[in-house]
């Protein structure tokens, strides 16, 4: 097109560049912090950049801390080891919600479905024995946004992470730095008092140390961690005599379901197959787990806890590659299982199954407020097969990330127990049955998920009155609304551009509270309970809350297009002209438990789960509920809101 | 979990870094070329950074031509000026096939609605006149991966592009290198006979000028190439009187459509309306394209070309911002629109709507071989409302995509005259109606949507015999087999690991040609059609082609698990393992237009475009159309295939 006229006005960057969620508000007036020199301060100090830690850092510096925290870790750069792997779920919804996903799901390996592998019944005693395939299940039973999980290397979790992080912050993460000791010094400064001392080290090796301060510090530095030790927590639990060995590699077999999750049980022992993502190269690759069946004699060796400790080492030390891969074979068999002629093994590891967590997860200043917290692998490991991740919430991070790790400790030693154990087969009369195996694996499936975690309720978990309660069914893993539990994605037909789109994508994580309003039948009712209720938030709540802390998302029952702007509340154009959504198909209303002749509200907390519930007439116990997890402005701090 | 031993044996960074098409193998031993100093030597030069070619620069660089090819661009940076900012289903499919689609997905604006607004109709005289919405339509009415357009700013797109280009060949666009000249030097070097010069300018402006020399030159260099200057083409067509302003602001008005396409004929002119993406700071961008309606009078200038020219430039010289936006506000009465408070006006321009096209798109040497090529829009211009983007395929790249221009630039006289034109109204009763404006919007939809385009029979598309024909239907645009067109996505169950996948994701933009097999219901019958011929595909016919150049794709059609890899010819599971799908739901078959009891065969182009189509029983025709595109390997060369 022959153009004679152009002119163009804004910034440029800010239309070519990734996409930034919006820091949220300064309420106080922060002094400029001195993040470097003598007096160096921070409003939070995390230790660790693996997954938890880096996380914690992300998720501060999107709700706009960038400039005021700092990131210590003692490696000179990113993972060298460490081979979680797989994401489930509830964490693929939350890394969905920070705009990193894609790469993940586009070359991840999905898993959707599970084999169990059983030893062969009603053998006469001229067959081999051997195993044969007694079912399949779907690995995701509840309902979730991605019904399967992803196994994808770690580092590449962490570097997708870490590139995220660079559009918010790109000089907060310092490596060769060591985490030392820290203080809580409340006399020396009351504002920050996490006194922290941290030993750099550089390039050629030379060592300084520097001490920091900051409001907060969190420590993510791994089942090791330096910063539990200081804050006088051990890891309490039981390490078991299970022995396990987990390799990665290229296989080459003519057993039958080795692209799918599957629970081998022979009278060999127990193999778990995980597939493994397409590596450069164009192979994929497989991760088993053999339980090691290496017994050693205990001749010689007293019957306390001296010999324990040492039997244990002579069983450990028996374990190799060679060890691991022979145990595999004899549990495939008839089936042949090797290593892809051409390649090589890409890792291998021995481990003990162990469930270990400390008792506390923060420390408090003399005020009673928390100060130090640890996360991740600090606060609890396990065994490798039901790992978890999950947000990080400030206050009542303690109380209810606690009580599930609480619950991922038990369900990981009943589940692991059971794996390691044998299943009743005709040589295994004592072992578990196949069906109580999968009952377990059903059971287990909303917690291992992650989608079927409910926190306690709390300050930030409110069930409402039962006069109040706008919700029927109790179907919660299926998207029921229950305050403490995640709001399940589902897919909406957006009113302004008929665009079909996840109502999850309504909810980025940037650290805003939402209210979400189940519009009822009445919507274009002048005064009708939707039209007030609408009116009442977006009046009378919104306004009193800091500019852009709380979003309204609203949905209509409408399955067609029944209505024009004109004909309904102009407060939903205005504040929600883009987040008004009917049904994409029916049952929306449904899946809620929302009757769509009455109506609801949720407040949704910023990291995706339901806060409270409450009638289209109970609004102002909305406005109670945020009122506990937000700061009011004062009344000529107010402005106009959109 | 306690590890007491740990051994990893990869190289980390295959496992961390963002995955790469494996490259084409190089079966010519080429000899080191000088990529700098005196003797400067290039497989293909490419001059314009812009997104032909970028695009091309990226085809290139991901078949593993990266070391050997250079992009010179005259601009300092990338994009400055340049608003093409709308992405057709097929482009998008394509910008998947590269894995670049998912950020623009994610924050582009979806088109998925469009409005059609006319004169309000039986209006009393009373009555002010205005507009009323006379029907929706779907945005994509034919079978697409994406039913959507999607919008957002070309440098953001730009910018995608090139930060792929950077994992396959990080140092090939050079900058601030601009296009001279070129020669046809066939007697100095027969093997790189174009003789390319380039002036450098260096940061303090100095210019200095270079020849270096490639077996192939494209201009990628815009609407006023040089390179198709020097190649002595013009562009050819005429600018039509009609006159268009567009502007990209954030508006303020009550307008209920205004997030959706919208073509607005009104008695005051028509606007066409483009929803554009968010933008940094929470607005949504809409686009205007606004005919303008300025009057000149011709007192005093002489009917002639002169006088044209100089009416012209009085007509265009009254277009502003304003004159713009105070029409846009007429054709929009009885709604309001305006810029919204506190912000302004992000771009604006103004342009003759003109289709031109060169007659010829390459250049040959005295042997007959195409050496110089143009593309993108030194090849053709046409109004900004029916862009599209395509491919580039070498040999065939004239032949097809000549014809493809032409029928564009008609597409587009046509569309963009009628949609300058006036609608039949009670004021204007010589316009045409809605309806016929409705079906030709309708018949463009295959067209402009990418999703329709149709090479004619060529080197590279062949129709089969009719008695060899295995598809039936003609239902192109729903997903029958047609040389020539496009394959359609479907949705299907991969059999090895019960994934639901987009058969797409088969077809990466590598350079690879794919033979996809539909096989028929006797697929477990060894000596069935199905199994001969898959047979005859991986023993007599990918083996005589260079290694890793042809892949195989495979379908089957039971809608539940029937089979075991044991039940079937083995060369599946051997050469198609994690490419052997089934139906994820009904009509998997029928879409293709493929008897299930039949089967059928098709080879894919690496472009994603279906080549041949035969039966089952016609596997020496597959062998017959691959020979035509590839060289065959020397029988000595053969090595084991994977």
């Amino acid at each position: 097109m022959p153009v004679f006229q152009e002119t163009s006005y804004n910034d440029r960057d800010l239309r070519v560049n990734p996409t930034k969620e919006p820091p949220l508000p300064r309420l106080t007036s922060q002094p400029p912090l001195s993040t470097g020199g003598e007096d160096e301060k921070y409003e939070v100090i995390i230790i660790g950049a693996g997954p938890a830690g880096m996380m914690c850092t992300l998720m501060l510096a999107r709700y706009g801390l960038g400039d005021t925290i700092v990131c210590y870790d003692a490696k000179p750069g990113t993972l060298k080891a460490g081979q979680a792997d797989g994401l489930q779920p509830r964490t693929l919804e939350v890394l969905k919600s920070l705009d990193v996903v894609d790469e993940i799901l586009n070359h991840g390996c999905h898993m959707s479905e599970v084999a169990f592998w059983n030893p062969k019944r009603n053998t006469s005693p001229d067959d081999a024995p051997g195993i044969e395939r007694t079912s399949f299940a779907p690995d995701v039973a509840v309902a979730a946004r991605y019904k399967h999980e992803v196994t994808i290397h770690q580092g590449r979790i962490e570097r997708i992470l870490e590139s995220n992080l660079n559009h918010y912050a790109p000089d907060c993460i310092h490596r060769n730095a060591r985490f030392i000791d820290f203080q809580m010094d409340e006399v020396g400064d009351t504002e920050f008092p996490v006194k922290v001392e941290i030993e750099l080290e550089d390039v050629v090796g030379a060592k300084t140390r520097k001490a920091v301060r900051a409001k907060y510090l969190v420590g993510a530095d791994g089942a090791h961690s330096v910063v539990r030790r200081r804050m006088g927590l051990d890891l309490v639990g039981e390490t078991t005599d299970h022995i396990w060995g987990v390799v990665d590699f290229v296989v080459e077999t003519d057993f039958p379901d080795i692209r799918k999750r599957c629970a081998i049980h022979s009278d060999a022992g127990s193999v778990m197959i995980i597939p493994r993502e397409r590596i450069q190269g164009g192979g994929y690759l497989t991760r088993l787990y053999v339980q090691t069946t290496e017994e050693v004699s205990v001749e010689g060796l007293e019957q306390n806890v001296e010999g324990e400790k040492q039997m244990s080492k002579m069983r450990r030390g028996r374990i190799t590659l060679d060890s691991i891969l022979k145990q595999a074979q004899r549990v495939f068999e008839p089936y042949e299982i090797g290593l892809k002629d051409g390649t090589h093994v890409d890792w291998w590891a021995a481990y003990q199954i162990g469930q270990r967590m400390t008792p506390k997860f923060s420390l408090k200043d003399s005020n009673g407020q928390p100060r130090i917290f640890i996360v991740g692998d600090a606060c609890h490991t396990h065994s490798p097969k039901a790992g978890q991740a999950g947000p990080t919430i400030l206050s009542t991070y303690e109380d209810e990330r606690l009580e599930i790790a609480k619950m991922l400790i038990e369900f990981d030693t009943n589940f692991s127990s059971m794996f390691s154990g044998k299943v009743h087969s005709d040589k295994n009369v004592e072992g578990l049955t196949h069906d109580q195996f999968l009952k377990v694996f059903r059971d287990g499936n909303g917690f291992t998920s992650g989608c079927g975690i409910e926190y306690s309720p709390g300050v930030l978990v409110q069930h409402p009155a039962p006069e109040d309660y706008p919700i029927y069914g109790d179907n919660y893993l299926n998207g029921v609304l229950r305050p403490g539990r995640r709001l399940l994605d589902s897919v909406v037909l957006r009113y302004a551009d008929a665009n079909r789109r996840h109502l999850q994508d309504d909810f980025p994580s940037n650290g805003r509270f939402r209210i979400l309003v189940f519009t009822a039948f009445d919507l274009c009712e002048k005064d009708g309970s939707s039209s007030q209720a609408v009116n009442q938030i977006c009046q009378d709540l919104i306004p009193v809350f800091p500019s852009s802390t709380i979003e309204l998302v609203v949905l209509h029952p409408f399955s067609e297009r029944k209505f024009e702007w004109g004909d309904i509340q102009p407060s939903i154009k205005k504040y929600a002209e883009m987040k008004f959504h009917g049904p994409a198909d029916e049952g929306l209303y449904a899946t809620y438990g929302v009757n769509d002749r009455a109506g609801a509200a949720a407040v949704i907390r910023p990291d995706g789960y339901v806060g409270m519930v409450t009638s289209l007439q109970g609004i102002s116990q909305v406005e109670e509920y945020l009122a506990r997890c937000l700061v009011k402005v004062e009344h000529d701090q107010l402005s106009p809101q959109v």
